[in-house]
C-alpha cells in the first residue's frame, strides 16, 4: 500500500509549500467575460486598432487568446473587416483557429485566398477539417484547391468526399493507431514511443485482426496499468461499437451517447477499419443536430446568424409561403360562416382564441414528440402507448380550458349558449391537437420524411381550420347565428 | 523506420489467413433494428414472458443485452411491468443499467426498494451516478439511504448534494488520478500500475502543486509516447481549463464543447483540485440543454415522455393558462372593431391571415435567437448588428408576403383598397415579428431570465395584437368599413 505514502507526500509538500497566489484562470481571461464570451471592451479595442489600422497593436491583442477564442473573434467583428483582421494576424491563423470557425466565416476567409495556400492549409488540418473546410466549394474551387494538394493527403480527401455528406466517412479521421492482436502491453508501449509519426492524442487503441478487422478495443489507462508482458488479446474489451462508413452522423451521435463512448472504430463494408470517430466531434454533432430540430420546426432554416441574408431570407420565406397557404386554408373556412359573423361579430372576436389555442397545444405535443424520435425515446413499441397518452393529457387540458373559456364568457356576455359553444370548441380542439401533435410526426417518421421540417405546418393547419370550424359550425348549429 | 515493417506484418498475416466469417455487429443485434432501438418484437417477446410470469424466459432474452438497452427497455415496458421486469433479472440489475436508466422510471424502481437494498446500490454507483440516483427522492426517503451507507461514500455523496442541482459540484466525479509535478514518466505509469485501487478509466492525469492545486494536465497517449525518465513537468500541458464547483452545467458543456475537453479538472473557490468531469457526462447535457430549449419555447415543460401524466398536464396547463391570457387579449383589440366587423365580415375572414404570418415570422427569428443565445454566439457585441440583420430580413420577407397577399386579394375580391390595407398591415406585422422576436429574448437575457421560457408569449401577443390592430385599424382609417 503505497497510496497512503503519496499523499503523506503531497501533505508534507503542502506544509512545507509557501501561500500560492497564482492565478488559475485560464491565460486569457482578461478578454473573457465569467461566462466565457469574449468581452464587448475586447472587442472593440480590436476593432478600433483595425479601425485604425495599427495591425501592430491587433497582434499583441489577439495573440494570447486561445485558438476557439480567436475563431470567436472573426464571428464578432463586421463582414468586411474579417479579411483585414486575418492578415494582421497571419501567423496566429494555425490550423486551430480555421477548423474552429464557423462555416460561413470560414468561406469568405478561404474563398480569399488563392488556391494552393488554402492547400497548404488542407495538408496541415487533419482530414475531417480539412473536408469541413472544402466541403462547400464550389467543383471548381475544390477541384483547384485538390490539385495543388500533395497527393496522400489529397487521396485522404477525396476519399473522405467520396462518402455522402454528414455520414461517418465524412466524419471520420484517418489518424488512428491500431496493432496487431499478437502485441503485448510491452510491445505496444515501445511501438507507440518509437513511431513519432502516429496521433499524437488518440484515447483507445484499436486491436485488428490479419484483415484488418477490429477485434478489440484497449483504453489507454487499461495499457497503462497493466505489466508490460501481458497481451493485448487479454487486455482488451471486445464489446464493440463499430460504426459503418455510410452511417448518418445523428445515428453516430446516438451511439456515443448510449454506449458512454470515447472513440469509436469506423469500418467499410467488407468490415475494414478505416478511420475512427472520436467524442469531441460528437459534441459539436449532438448540439448541431437538437439545435436542427428546434431551427426546423419553426423554419427558420439553417439559422446559422452568420449565413448570408440573401439565404437566410430564401428559406425563410419558403417556410412563410407554405404557412401562407395553410393560413389561407385556415381563412376559407372562416369564410363559409361570413353571414352568421356579420349577424353575430362578436364570434369573429372570440374565434381566434379557440385556434389560437389549439395551436399551442399543438405545438407542445409536437415538440416532445420531436424530440423523442430524434433520441430514440419514441419507437415503434411505445407509440401507441404514447398516443393514449396525449389523447389524456389533450382531453383534461381541453376540459379545463373549456371549462374556464366557457364559463367566463357565459357570464361576460351574459349568454350560457355561447359559453357551452365556445366550451365545446376548446374540447374538440385541444383533442386535434393533442392527435394531430403525436400522429403527424410519427407519420412522417414512418414515410422517412424528417418530422421536425413538415410536422409544423399541417399540426397548424389541423388547428387552425378544426378551431374556426368546430366554433363557428356549433354556433349556426347551435341557431345563435 | 519500423511502421513499414508492422503493414508488412499485418499484411503477410493477412494473406496467411482465411476468410474471416466473423459478424462484426453488437453483440445483442438481433434484438435491435438497424437505428440501434430495441425491436417490436423483441419487446414484445419480453412482455408475453413477463405475462406468463416465465421469468426463467425474460433472463434469457435480456441476458445478451448491452447495459443500456436494458435501461431503454425498462422505458419501453408498461408501468406496471417494470417492477417485476427488475425482479426477474435482479442479477442483470448492475450499476450500469441503474445509472442508465430514465430519472422517472429509476425513481419508480428505487421507491420500491427498502432503503438498504438503494444504499448497496449508491455504493457502487460512481458519486455522480449516485447523486442522481439520490437527488430526485423525498427528503426522507434520502436520509434514510444515506444512513445505511458507509461513511465515506456518505461524506461523498452528502458533499455533492451540497452543491445546488446542474452545477459542476453534483456533476463530477471524485474518482481521478492526481499526481505531484515532481514525478516522471516512469515513475508514474509504476504509480498506476501499483494503484488497483485507482479509477480504471480515465483520459487524462492531473498534475497538482503541494497546494493540490492542478497545474497542468497530461493526455495518457503523450505519457505512453515518453520515455520513462522524462519529468511530468515536461510533457504537461499547462493550458488547462478549470472548472469551478458551482458553475452551472451548460456552462461547463459549452466550455467541454468549446476547447474539445475529454476531461476537465473540478476546483473549489480556493483552487484546489476536487474531482474531474469527463466528456461522456456532457455529451448527456449538451443534448438536455438543447432539448429543454425546444421544450420550452412551446411550453411543453420537461417534456420526458416518462414522466407522471399529472405532472405533465400541470407544466402545460399552466402555460396554455398563461397562453389564454394572451389570447384574450388579442381578442379584446378585434372587439374594437366589432362595428366594423360586423359591416364588413369579410375583415374577419382576413385577419387570421395577418396574425398567423406575424406568428410565424416570429417564431422563426425567436428560435435563431434563443439557440444563438444559448451557444454564446449572440453577446453584447453583436447585438446591435443581428437586430439590423432581423429588421432587414423581417422587412424583405414582409415585403414579399404583403405584396403576395395584397395583389391577391385585390385580385380575387376586386377590391385595390382591402388589397393595399393587408398587404401594408403584413409589412407591419412581419416587421413587429422580427424586431419582438430579437428583442424579447436578448431583454429577458439582459435581466437573467431564461429566454426560452417566457420569450414566446410575448412574442405572440406582440404579433396576434399588431396582426389584428394594424389590420382592422387601417381598414377604419382607410373607410373600408
Amino acid at each position: 500500500m503505497s497510496e497512503p505514502d503519496l499523499d503523506e507526500k503531497l501533505k508534507e509538500d503542502e506544509a512545507a509549500a509557501p501561500e500560492s497566489g497564482q492565478d488559475f484562470a485560464s491565460p486569457e481571461h482578461e478578454s473573457l467575460d465569467e461566462e466565457n464570451r469574449l468581452k464587448p471592451e475586447f472587442v472593440r479595442s480590436v476593432k478600433e486598432a483595425l479601425d485604425e489600422e495599427d495591425f501592430d497593436r491587433v497582434y499583441e491583442l489577439v495573440e494570447p487568446l486561445h485558438p476557439a477564442d480567436i475563431a470567436d473573434l472573426f464571428e464578432l467583428v463586421d463582414e468586411d473587416e474579417r479579411p483585414v483582421l486575418a492578415r494582421s494576424i497571419r501567423d496566429l491563423m494555425g490550423v486551430e483557429v480555421i477548423a474552429e470557425l464557423n462555416d460561413w466565416v470560414r468561406e469568405l476567409l478561404v474563398g480569399a485566398l488563392p488556391a494552393e495556400v488554402v492547400a497548404g492549409i488542407a495538408e496541415q488540418l487533419d482530414t475531417d477539417d480539412a473536408v469541413a473546410m472544402l466541403e462547400d466549394l464550389d467543383e471548381a474551387d475544390q477541384q483547384a484547391v485538390l490539385a495543388e494538394m500533395e497527393p496522400e493527403d489529397r487521396a485522404a480527401i477525396e476519399s473522405a468526399l467520396s462518402y455522402p455528406e454528414e455520414t461517418a466517412g465524412r466524419l471520420m479521421s484517418r489518424d488512428y493507431v491500431a496493432v496487431p492482436e499478437s502485441m503485448t502491453v510491452g510491445d505496444l508501449i515501445d511501438y507507440l514511443r518509437e513511431h513519432r509519426e502516429l496521433p499524437t492524442e488518440f484515447w483507445e487503441v484499436f486491436i485488428v485482426d490479419a484483415l484488418h478487422h477490429p477485434v478489440g478495443t484497449c483504453a489507454l489507462s487499461w495499457i497503462l496499468r497493466c505489466p508490460r508482458n501481458i497481451p493485448l488479446y487479454d487486455v482488451m474489451s471486445r464489446d464493440q461499437t463499430l460504426i459503418p462508413a455510410d452511417m448518418d452522423q445523428e445515428e453516430v451521435a446516438l451511439r456515443f451517447q448510449k454506449y458512454a463512448l470515447i472513440s469509436a472504430a469506423v469500418v467499410d463494408p467488407s468490415g475494414r477499419l478505416i478511420g475512427q470517430i472520436t467524442v469531441d466531434d460528437i459534441v459539436h454533432i449532438i448540439q448541431e443536430e437538437a439545435s436542427e430540430d428546434i431551427l426546423r420546426l419553426s423554419g427558420a432554416g439553417d439559422g446559422d446568424i452568420n449565413e448570408p441574408i440573401l439565404m437566410t431570407v430564401r428559406a425563410r420565406l419558403t417556410w412563410l409561403c407554405v404557412n401562407l397557404g395553410t393560413a389561407i386554408i385556415a381563412s376559407s373556412v372562416v369564410g363559409l360562416f361570413q353571414d352568421a359573423i356579420a349577424r353575430f361579430a362578436l364570434l369573429a372576436v372570440l374565434m381566434p382564441i379557440v385556434s389560437g389555442m389549439g395551436g399551442n397545444a399543438g405545438t407542445q405535443t409536437l415538440a416532445v414528440v420531436v424530440r423523442a424520435i430524434a433520441t430514440n425515446q419514441l419507437t415503434d413499441t411505445n407509440t401507441v402507448r404514447m398516443i393514449l397518452r396525449e389523447f389524456r393529457i389533450a382531453l383534461t387540458n381541453g376540459a379545463a380550458l373549456g371549462l374556464l373559456i366557457g364559463g367566463g364568457t357565459a357570464l361576460l356576455f351574459g349568454n350560457p349558449l355561447l359559453g357551452a359553444v365556445i366550451g365545446a370548441a376548446m374540447v374538440i380542439n385541444n383533442l386535434v391537437a393533442g392527435l394531430a401533435g403525436i400522429l403527424v410526426p410519427v407519420t412522417l417518421e414512418r414515410f422517412k420524411v424528417d418530422p421536425a421540417v413538415s410536422s409544423a405546418v399541417f399540426v397548424t393547419t389541423a388547428t387552425d381550420v378544426m378551431g374556426f370550424f368546430s366554433f363557428l359550425g356549433l354556433a349556426v348549429l347551435t341557431g345563435l347565428a
